[in-house]
């Protein structure tokens, strides 16, 4: 149970959203533009970012919802996305993808944990400045997404099938107006 | 100097906004709706949670814009505002408030920190339950503005004095549009 009275029961942040309504548009407009727009970094490789820090901030949901939508765009289970989760240095990942997700790792921790060296390291790897302000931003979202999630205490299924079988409609219909789908 | 390159010398999230213009319209629009629209806790209750978790992340662009804003709201000056960020506990301000920072506190450090019984606390001193839900919010939004404006490592100006200029402009303005104010 959360800890406010929510008068929903939808899960996670969709159940937030209802009840606070008008915070839906400018989140979703965020998730919507960070994870879906036009962009050099693909969708599935821009959820994984958001699934790592989601890990990384142990927020069941939002690595589920997300760890769901990555695996369907980069055609993996959720095993392999467990498995990138928990060691993404040994994963079968771009190197690229390894400099970004480090990055993201340290703005988890705090936004000056991330060094020139990781940047520089990220730009030896072919990240273009872009990618590496998106990684970023898109980091520090889901330490905001987390901490809403988790810190008004919002309920979760636990059957992780339920966030694999509902991710190909996710895809599909993205994040804008997603509260009762 | 930024870790990328943004083609301008905009202070803090200014700066990126001016790089990544696309996200302006969804960062402030959460700004000004989590600080400046109606709303039972006070505009300047509400950056001081901002500036509150600005602080414990230590981010001091954020900090001090938003000090400075909570300075004018609230008139106090930045001294009074430094205090209450070092030791809330025993500042000049209502137990309804303290008990909002102390979850604003756990938020803070992750989502899973907030415990029910600090959310019984607020409650037993009036906090509405939307209210909680926007300390919440406010105080994630916050995690994510400043890891963005750290985690890219823009500048800030060091005289804390542009900040306390500056924020009577801003309460008049408010955040939407605000890159180039």
């Amino acid at each position: 149970m959360a800890h406010i009275e929510l008068n929903n029961d939808l899960p996670g942040i969709r159940g937030l959203m209802f009840y606070r309504p008008e915070i839906e548009a400018p989140l979703n407009a965020l998730a919507e533009f960070l994870l879906r727009s036009d962009n050099s970094l693909t969708r599935g490789e821009r959820e994984l970012i958001g699934t790592y820090v989601s890990y990384l901030n142990d927020c069941f949901f939002c690595q589920n919802v997300h760890g769901a939508v990555a695996g369907h765009y980069l055609k993996c289970s959720i095993d392999d996305i467990d498995a990138i989760k928990a060691d993404f240095t040994s994963a079968d990942i771009s190197p690229k993808m390894k400099a970004l997700l480090t990055i993201a790792g340290s703005v988890q921790k705090g936004g000056k944990n991330v060094t020139i060296e990781q940047v520089d390291a990220a730009r030896s790897e072919g990240a273009t400045d872009k990618e590496i302000h998106d990684t970023v931003l898109i980091a520090a979202s889901f330490c905001m997404f987390n901490r809403y999630v988790d810190g008004l205490g919002t309920w979760a299924p636990q059957d992780r099938s339920f966030y694999v079988n509902r991710a190909p409609q996710r895809a599909v219909e993205g994040y804008v107006g997603s509260i009762l789908k």
